[in-house]
């Protein structure tokens, strides 16, 4: 028998506005919106709220091994902070391991079945883009893992050279799926840092300075040229410098199939965090690194004109004490991330919409329709008849002070602490299941299902247009 | 008491993609969505199609005199032949009238009130910014008349200079609302004409050649200008040249808040129309002019990449016999519009949707969604409850052979004579009632009403950004 | 029986680099360079001085009626102050008289006939392109004056609109010669202005608050379309907006026949002199304003780059008491212009050679050898056997205090008061004549000649390329 | 005791104009210039020709092994080739030997001594970018070799990767001098390569298949980049695309030290060679390939702006016979290169000078006065007192039929084969010597001289701006 629950008095916010309607669930589904729904099931009153389609992070990294360390969060804490800030599905990074994507996607898996608290799916990193691991992605593409990152950065470590990401855009060409970039010169980056340590440079401000925006725009640039030549499409991920902004925007305006997403920290937070005093600015250390008010203007512009589809977190959690103190006297040691997966949706809505740089449409779009789209999500990120009943019941009256103190995640700081949001989720529903209320997690872990995703807009071919 | 309506099996489009839904109607709105809808009821099967929001065409121009002759079509023949086409809502051009702006109200309301079957709003033309016609502004606002056109061509006529098009600019920051920039150089193209005309040429083709691209180019690039330097937004309507778009997107990049629409001819015609033998490119005179195949494909990148906004028809028909042919012996007397409010739906999707080059959501947005939040049409291009039941049903496999012997304008040709088009609306529903359906009109003339607009999302005060 | 003269001992600079030379003249012309050059003749030792062509200023106003009033500097002592400060040819403004090119043209010839120093040709303004000034162009080229001024500010009075711009430079497709334009947007500056003076704000500052770099931006942008469009080149006199470098240069970039100057006081002054406590600012104003730093940066690279290619002063000189002052109420009253035609050399040498923004190369051809060219001066400009015999030793030892109370103009004021520049002219030679030396002034006024200029590398027909 | 002689009646093309004028050589070096020049010395009569400084040829590859075997020619054939085209100086490069600058110095050191018959000096190409090599880089300095090639392209021999370009432009910081980058991207090529191997693709049309322009572009755009970060110059070696050309001329819009050359053949050249029927496109293969109709456009327009700032002949001459036919059954094993050491004159003149694509004064500022300067020939590219006698008479009304059978290049073909050229060097001097002139060779080898370069305009230290 079937369950139904409704939604009473909210305000159903989608892309391309907002009304007042009710939300009837049935069983894992929506499947009505109304001025005024009646019938069976069970009323939940959420007058004065909105109502969100449940957010997508496709950039999260949890329990990820690198640096010498793993990142904090495994699929438990990361997806129940995750489902706490209003996120019901992840799209995590497996990596690469031992040479094959296949066995890199069963480790994630493994690590995710008995964890997760809302589904998630998997990009795969490509570290060796070895003739193997290129037929493999193949395997990927069937078990719904249908984009494929590659780093232009960490030389020695995860960096391909312009021909391994060729190999990796042209096979998508066979076998449909997207690519994603990390966009960084790593060649210029490491004699940087080589030169700074060398001079004695130990600080993590050095960070920033090893990695300026030049290094981000022109490893943009290129990608965008190896991608023209496959006839593919290419995701830059974590855009973060003005002039890496322009790279895409100047290709968008050429009509090539560029894209990419920012994350919540680039909008929020600059590159004076790194040269706090002490060791402090260890806590701010991500790749690449937190930059200037300028570069946020742009990327909040670029965002309003969909220059740039996507804000996501990329959520690479370490504790302060223990992992990012591995970098004390060696800033080139710090392991890189920042813990931001729980409070995306408040942040935005506190510095985007209510400073008016965005509406809560875009919100929408950009945390959870563009994304599921752009990665073949095709039951989520929508309020309509037949999608996953993943929704968000968000209070604009709900404050939320951001601390360490009260979050989710199973990291010892958070670079907001004391931040405080007016508006927040209230209710999160994970296919149906009230996951999150009244301020209790409401879950239990392993409830979260695999997704396999569809190569969505990006079918095998050449595609050489937006 | 209330009249219901479920259109069952159908598919429902919006911008964010489509899903299969029935689509409650009380009275003249929209009451809910649903996979399986239940209740009393006009039951109307729909299985096969899909369900769109009813179209906007926001540039008409019915009824108006110009060049010595007034267009074919009033508000009668325009609107029921836009309503067979999918077209709910005009906006039509008034314009000042006896150096008043009250005046061009009152006349072109006068014009609709007895005859529109569709629901029509108002654009008012400044073609004299008097100091009385810019205090005037303020009233249009409050008659819900928001937006504000003003031609940059035209010399001798219509043409605004530099100075005036500020005024008006300058006077909206006080009123809010939008002003519409025609933009071409009317002093170049003024010395282009007398030229041609005293070197004899007098063809038709003519008329695209005294008005070369650059001269597009040029307009846009200054009203930009201008719109900057007034601190407001600018909507340039009519964009056919690859180099205005290319200024557009610059600005856009920039952060600016610049709009703007393309028409359905500039999509699906090229200037070879014009060079037809003998005086047969009369048909094909329009102002910008036709353009080439590149423009076209920046066209179409341009509405995939939203830096236009809106497909628009800039209906102005007139007829061949009598009209187009006072312009038998100078091309410049030649009255400039093509007759396309009935075909914008139908060739959208055969040239758009069908080629790949945009998707059903798209040309929703394009058409309806876009529309109706640009100019403040605050309850329609949206299927959601609490918005009017205006609503297309579109048959994706019925055939449509364009022709002026079975269209519905008072036009005596088509430019889109005998081209096929696959796929056409099939039922028409302006707020609940069934205007156009089974191939027969069902409407009665003065059934639709004026709408009053908001400013939408652009109010008094400075904007300065997107 | 002829003259000779042997400068010894000196380091002759030339575009392409300098050597140690010694120049040999017979009566008013050059016949010789060597390593060391023998024979009868007056030998001047000039050894650790440069010899530099002499330099030509292309932009100067003379004895100008404008505003209500005349330039301060009539052709005897704005002749000699440019002697002194190494220039040895003018070429003056000539303004269209009682609507004829002709008259303008024996108004400036009789103003100069009698006084001037030194060599001197005309530009002629077109003020008013009537049909019969259109006409008179060929007789300008005929009488040696080849270019033609036309302004886009100055609503009301010099103003050309767009058509009239267009007609002068398709009349230089059947004359020859090559149109200058002053492009700041009249249309914008004159709105600005009456909504400043509307508000009560009067002061000097205002100047430059009213005429923003984007209205000379946009114009020279425009300007730019026009030359075009009419297949002819356009030169862009005194360029002081970086945003306007950038429009000549994009234009460059696409092969555009595109030429501009820039100014000195534009080069080495800013617009924080405009806001000078009490009515001071008022000796700063001229049009377009003085601008920013980053300006300045900017013209010192274009200049660099060859962009902009000539440098000149806009010689334009009003007494600060009785002639700036009839500006103390309003600021719009402020006569346009300030006295430089004394310091371009020893300006540029401290600012530009000595700072190494410019080679002393680089120098010779900005301010003799292109301006020579780009005018048709065909004997002036280079130090080669053959031209003329104008010469100037600079002596990079000299000290010059620039000051009212030491300069040679008739102008109570200098915007350079007490600055110092390091290097100086110490011998002027004019056609082989001493005009002078020592600190003297060794010439008679009426000794200078009308220079009939050639259309240079813009003869008539088509011109589409640099 | 001096030898004295006198060049008189010709006209002397400098890069600021032509004047008639006598020249007067002592011994090795021109000491005077002058109207009629009298005195002592063996008189050659030139009336009718023109006097250029002679050329410079900075990008030659002599006696060069690479891809199985050497260059065709070697510093006897090479320079008499040279001499005979008007060339009087070549800066050949020396290729890094055994690991080492030093031997790779002395082995084209004594490849030269006793057979050049001109003046050479060397850049010196580093294909290893080893700690001792970049050591090395200063010994270079020391010895006169100011100037140091870096390869982007030919992945597996030549190419350095993205580190050790950078590593190579530092270490010019503190050594002064300027690098050179060979711009295409290998790592695309190499793929490009091995696909089209794979696919059997094996004709010399593939050359140009695999190397379309954009991985020029990017390689250009990346050194850019790369320079920028280094704070020094960059100098592209044989520019060939259009887009690569627009990168350089971004840059220096941008004020960056960005410099490039193009070469002879991409001028005169296209593709469609490459696809000649049989086996003969191979004789013009060379790397870039060559280009379409549209890039020579804007490669013309960029030297007339300056954006690039020289022609050279990147001559690499390979036999059809025994060479060329390497590459018969795979396009990749072509040697690559072109023979046109001898023909860069007589073709500028030709295609450039006659078409009005450019002036006499221009052609040798960018085969003379450009290449001397920017490569430190501190005593070359001028005729003026004090510099070294090389001189070309140059007889417009001389014709030279281009031919394999009448060359001086030891080679068997020429991709001009039949091509007339207008205008040709009559006598050529090398310092004072006669080394070609009536038809005849007149020199001997061994007479030409290693020349120390100077680091010119680049010495050690931060250089950010042009």
């Amino acid at each position: 028998m079937s369950t139904r629950t409704i939604l009473k008095g909210g305000v159903v916010v989608s892309t391309d506005g907002q009304a007042r309607s009710d939300v009837l669930i049935e069983d894992d589904t929506i499947i009505a919106l109304g001025t005024d729904l009646d019938g069976d099931g069970h009323v939940v009153d959420v007058t004065g709220c909105q109502i969100l389609p449940g957010l997508v992070d496709s950039h999260t990294h949890l329990e990820m091994p690198t640096m010498g360390t793993v990142t904090a969060d495994d699929f438990a804490s990361g997806t129940i902070a995750a489902a706490v800030g209003g996120t019901t599905t992840v799209i995590d990074f497996a990596m690469q391991t031992d040479g094959s994507l296949l066995t890199g996607l069963e480790t994630w898996k493994a690590n995710a079945r008995d964890k997760a608290h809302i589904d998630y799916g998997f990009h795969m990193a490509v570290t060796d883009a070895s003739e193997s691991a290129i037929k493999e992605m193949a395997d990927m593409v069937d078990e719904g893992v249908t984009s494929f990152k590659v780093f232009m950065a960490f030389k020695g470590s995860f960096m391909a050279d312009d021909q391994q990401l060729l190999r990796v855009l042209r096979r998508t060409g066979e076998t449909g799926g997207l690519v994603q970039v990390h966009a960084e010169n790593g060649d210029a980056i490491d004699l940087n840092i080589s030169d700074a340590l060398s001079r004695g440079q130990t600080a993590p401000g050095m960070h920033a300075t090893t990695r300026p925006e030049s290094t981000e725009q022109e490893a943009t640039g290129r990608a965008i040229h190896l991608a023209t030549w496959a006839k593919r499409p290419v995701f830059v991920v974590h855009v973060s410098a003005a002039s890496a902004v322009r790279e895409i925007q100047e290709a968008r305006m050429n009509g090539l199939p560029v894209f990419g997403e920012t994350c919540v920290h680039y909008l929020t937070l600059t590159e004076d965090e790194l040269h706090r005093p002490g060791f402090d600015g260890a806590k701010y250390v991500c790749s690449p690194p937190l930059r200037h008010e300028h570069d946020q203007d742009v990327l909040w512009s670029a965002l309003r004109q969909q220059d740039l589809q996507i804000v996501t977190t990329d959520h690479c959690p370490f504790n302060f004490c223990g992992q990012k103190e591995l970098g004390r006297d060696d800033f080139s040691k710090i392991p890189n991330g920042l813990p931001t997966i729980e409070h995306r949706l408040p942040l935005l809505h506190e510095h985007g919409v209510r400073t008016g740089r965005m509406t809560m449409s875009e919100l929408v779009n950009l945390t959870s329709t563009a994304p599921a789209k752009m990665f073949g999500l095709d039951r989520k990120g929508r309020i309509a008849p037949g999608y996953d009943a993943d929704l968000v019941v968000f209070d604009p009256s709900a404050t939320l002070e951001i601390s360490a103190a009260n979050h989710h995640m199973a990291v010892d700081y958070t670079p907001f602490e004391s931040w405080t949001c007016h508006g927040a989720p209230t209710m999160v529903y994970s296919r149906g299941d009230l996951v999150y209320g009244d301020g209790e997690v409401r879950s239990t872990p392993g409830r979260g299902r695999f997704v396999r995703r569809s190569t969505g807009p990006f079918p095998a071919g050449d595609i050489t247009r937006i």
